[in-house]
């Protein structure tokens, strides 16, 4: 009998096979970047979720085990980049690789790495070949372009909300969903159930990132690990900013647009101010609703799968737990 | 009867599939520089050693014509990516992308042609998509390390022949002799021809480099379409850099040492002067010796390639014709 193991259990196993994964080769420059990357942990959510997939159709994990883990070394890749694109320099509380090295280090490890990916991802049974690596390269490329989305922002002004929900779709929610189908279709499932589990993991990856940018602003810095107002400081076009834009009437318009064009002094009372209109305009609730909604419809995807019921119980719970900061 | 085209054909043809393809998507921005950089033309070198390779072997071009596509556009890929490491500013006569939009930019639109060029590739016989997905991965993560060769020996002072031998291999040879290799696996070629035309290639490419380097110092103006003596004037640790370098006695390699140590505001002097050092120790004929020890090695391994005897012709006369203006 197939051994099935639980979140926790799956989470332990990836680690150790990233551990036991011997990215080091020559030259050592090109490399050691990834190494730097993939040691820096995180939730390893999308092979979770590409694991716990294959074990709701009835697939032994070590038979998904190489495309799982292509899938959280394709996730750092995209990381690797856009921390050279945003210019961010500290991720997980360390620098990043361009901050460590250099951009041009930055560059090409990434696209080194972004061929480790399909390297990982190509190592699944031959008939499961073609189905698996179309659906990565279109994920590949949905992420690409959420990216690019997310950086034409910064400099439009007339962004809507629903642009910004496909952004959020593209850039977040795609991988996500595209981690469990990717686990379905190397267990052999139905289409029609492929299809729901990748439909449970676009809402619920439109739901966290929603709950990201509530969290951001109304959460509590304790249980947030982040500073709270960093998006309101940043002018960042959440889904509460756009939607206060779209809600607001002019009086609030002008205020919001005084607050996220000039430069203030005062950060705190900036977020304090800001706070003060998504509130008066309800933008919070709507939120939240917004967020229940995606959450909900993800649930209803899952409960309609034909497949194990403990592994539903457990992605359910998972999901739960991604999300129960808010809830 | 399949359609036997010569060299000629198969270029115009890869030109007109090129033409055809819309490479145009949402967000505009990501997919605009990737029509930019395919449209820029160029020998399309790699999807004709492709085709080529397919048509020796008895294979119908038409079924391996989107792997060769893809083999052009991974090359394109590579040289936008590059050109941002370099920070070069023209290619082909034209602004290169992070110059005409910005580095951001280029690198994402680097990421998405990356992955275009996987979907391009994965568009065989699914029998066919192991192997000539593996040899692909492994073509893309080499040319990457000879790319990571190419920018640590420019601040390295201690680069060996063999080493800057090893990097060519690398950065140009593999591609080449790998495009041949797909179009063999993809022909259901025996694996002794795939090795064979895969050492075609690999000795031809490193041929082709050695010219390369030969003409930027000892070429005519007129045919080699660059200015004469930029590898002197940027110190690059070409073949004959290093090679002279190693040969040189004590007196000859402070002489070198100084002229591509020191700046010089008199760069046809540094040229003449360091050109006179060439050809004190022989590196020119040494040079060309090598050039065409490779070429003959290529020639031999063709020879033995139990393939059809037109098509060997015809890349024969390929291989003469892009090296002869020194032959």
């Amino acid at each position: 009998m197939k051994q099935m193991l639980n979140i926790k259990q799956i989470q332990e196993l990836i680690n150790t096979e990233l551990d036991n994964i011997n990215f080091i080769a020559e030259p050592k420059q090109l490399y050691a970047p990834i190494v730097y990357t993939m040691a820096q942990g995180g939730k390893r959510i999308r092979p979770v979720l590409c694991l716990m997939a294959a074990q709701l159709f009835g697939q032994d994990i070590q038979k998904v085990m190489y495309p799982a883990l292509g899938l959280e070394i394709f996730h750092n890749f995209t990381l690797l980049h856009d921390d050279i694109m945003d210019n961010a320099h500290v991720r997980r509380n360390k620098p990043t690789v361009h901050q460590k090295w250099n951009a041009n280090t930055a560059i090409l490890s990434g696209d080194a790495m972004m061929i480790k990916a399909h390297q990982f991802i190509c190592q699944c049974e031959a008939e499961k070949l073609p189905k698996a690596i179309e659906l990565f390269n279109s994920l590949a490329l949905g992420v690409c372009e959420g990216q690019q989305y997310d950086m034409e922002f910064e400099t439009r002004n007339d962004v809507t909300v629903d642009e910004y929900l496909e952004m959020i779709r593209l850039k977040t929610a795609l991988l996500l969903a595209g981690s469990l189908k990717l686990g379905a279709i190397l267990a052999n499932a139905p289409e029609k159930d492929a299809d729901l589990i990748y439909q449970f993991g676009i809402n619920i990856g439109m739901a966290f990132q929603l709950q990201d940018d509530y969290l951001d602003s109304f959460g509590e810095q304790k249980t947030f690990g982040k500073k709270i107002g960093g998006d309101i400081v940043a002018n960042k076009k959440t889904f509460l900013l756009l939607t206060a834009i779209q809600k607001a009437g002019s009086h609030d318009k002008s205020n919001l647009n005084n607050w996220v064009s000039v430069q203030h002094a005062d950060n705190d009372e900036k977020i304090a101010e800001v706070k003060k209109i998504y509130q008066k305009l309800a933008v919070d609730t709507e939120s939240k609703t917004k967020m229940h909604t995606y959450y909900d419809t993800a649930i209803d995807s899952l409960k309609k799968v034909d497949g194990k019921q403990t592994v539903k119980q457990e992605l359910m719970d998972y999901a739960s737990k991604l999300m129960q900061r808010t809830k």
